[in-house]
């Protein structure tokens, strides 16, 4: 029955005035976004509400999601707009991947363990080719972390736009949140920082990279990061306060500061960066670090005696992570949130703030 | 402290090329998109997880969020594309309105009570005139039905783009599908039909109505729909199936037979229409009536039996509701879902199929 009616719908291929195909929008949700039964954790037309999957999938005017017994939902929304937050000829395949993985990486921000999405989708034509390829690259991302399209919503739009709403589970006491850093707690990063920035000046040409395997490092960086899940999940009750690093560490560390009302002192030296980095222009460097954004690693805060459970997690995961600074009380009432940078000699001025999508271009 | 932030953010203000004044993302979310406490249902900084509200609102990663006792959370996301859903110089407080209107009313179509959203924003500049009133129609909505903001996230694009998505509870058991008509039932609609479809020819200059006031009213119903909320929660456990109305009868209609795989039979005289579409031209009536879009009105299908009770529950919340047809088996396995039109005087002909974003213009 279901099989029958998939084909009727592709009866309903048309043309535009380009000769490209079309499908209609119902079609375009059945056909690219309806992952086949077996594919999906929970087939939701098996699923009577009591199991793990949503009782109602695509295809109802919602679907029906619980949190798992004692948990919370944890939700976050992304908007990516094409020339904005990807170049448009950016492979689709990567850009179904990047989609949802920066909307996993803030539920592994609040050590939540991904449950569902729901995907928005604007663009001006439906190309099936485009469209394969951006589903190919979704769903292998949601396939890999168990979460399930559970709606969406599919419309004509000048450019491409994509809206995306993440579920997780998590037990509500232990969500890492941004206001939860105490004086004498570790900084800490995951992975290493500012790759995604040098592919970024690699694709606008603002420098060029020798090393075709570094460039490729650095593009790959950009293009398909990877969400710091298990690790977000392993860091519940250990570590205090958790972000993930979309704007740039200077600026994201910030925010977790201005929740918490802490200062922070970080060494430059300390925080991890790849080799790709040092065949960059040396002005480029630093600002590629510490504020070149779109990293997708976690900045967390953490108690000196659980460094060694911190190292182990990690470990467990397959994920790096480093020491790169402290946290600190405010001083006096006139004292404010702010990041002190420092090195092996000394104090090191650093400004750049975080990117700020209606000032940056 | 939370004031002495606000006014810190403000002095954020800086001028774009055109001598606007544009707000960075982060205090133009605090400004326009992070409501006074007092207007909130529950103030999200004082609430541990235990109450009705949300436990973290805007500002961190993710919202947490979890469903009321036995019931489950409706979720629907709906994009709103500037030149395709709505003319560029809409008024913003309108479309703040009916940006979370047609997202409630699929709540309305699953019986679920409005709990929460998330709202997804870009636009070519930040204007603080636009973004007050936008914010205005938007919290208007919103707490009318104690619908709190948890999270979100503003760009820059080149269009106005909005993408809502929304939660509600509802018990999983009552909730009303698009696959449970049954044979025998009766068909209803709330409201009247076509009023949105008037105003919208009445906009890109199709026709024109004489009549200032119905012009109006036909008007209105294009840009602030009314979400039937409380007449869906009243059916729960009433009607069989329902979904709410906004690509028009003919097409939405189709969605119950397809899911329920049913026929159906409805009396085109008997679909309630305002005095609006008498002053339309003779060949736009049916259609606007019959496959207008935009209504947002409960299209749902009840026992026989539930006829005098849901009269009640329509009459409590103060909402016309009229029936219109009849749910059919199908008489043989070759048999389709389809609706056969009819009035008075016998079988009538129509065939505009729902509104469809990808073909339409």
């Amino acid at each position: 029955m279901k099989r029958a009616r998939t084909r009727a719908h592709r009866l309903q291929l048309s043309f535009d005035i380009a000769g490209l195909p079309m499908l209609s929008e119902f079609s375009l949700i059945e056909r690219y976004f309806s992952q086949p039964a077996t594919t999906r954790r929970v087939p939701a037309a098996q699923n009577s509400g009591r199991g793990a999957g949503a009782t109602l999938g695509i295809g109802d005017d919602c679907a029906l999601l619980a949190p798992k017994r004692g948990q919370q939902l944890a939700i976050s929304t992304d908007m990516l707009v094409s020339g904005r937050h990807f170049f448009p000829d950016v492979s689709p395949f990567a850009l179904g991947h990047k989609a949802l993985a920066v909307n996993l990486s803030d539920l592994a921000a609040m050590g939540a363990a991904p449950r569902a999405f729901t995907l928005a989708l604007s663009m001006p034509k439906a190309e099936e080719s485009w469209l394969q390829a951006f589903s190919d690259g979704l769903f292998r991302m949601a396939n890999a972390h168990g979460c399930e399209l559970i709606g969406g919503d599919t419309t004509g739009g000048p450019h491409v736009t994509i809206s995306i709403t993440v579920f997780g589970d998590v037990p509500a006491a232990r969500a890492l949140r941004r206001d939860a850093a105490r004086p004498g707690d570790d900084i800490w990063v995951s992975g290493q920082l500012g790759n995604a920035r040098a592919g970024l000046g690699i694709k606008r040409q603002e420098w060029s990279v020798k090393d075709a395997a570094s460039a490729a490092i650095a593009i790959k960086a950009l293009e398909q990061p990877e969400p710091r899940v298990a690790l977000g999940i392993a860091l519940r009750g250990v570590a205090h306060a958790a972000l993930d690093l979309s704007d740039g560490l200077a600026g994201d560390l910030l925010h977790i500061l201005k929740r918490s009302n802490m200062r922070a002192t970080v060494d430059v030296d300390l925080v991890p960066r790849s080799p790709v980095i040092d065949a960059l222009p040396a002005a480029a460097q630093l600002p590629c670090v510490l504020a070149g954004g779109d990293d997708y690693e976690l900045c967390f805060t953490a108690p000196v005696e659980a460094r060694a459970k911190i190292q182990r997690s990690a470990k467990q995961v397959g994920v790096l992570v480093t020491r790169i600074g402290t946290i600190e009380g405010l001083a006096a009432l006139t004292d404010t949130p702010a990041i002190d940078w420092c090195n092996h000699a000394g104090p090191v001025s650093f400004t750049a703030s975080g990117y700020d999508h209606f000032h940056a271009d």
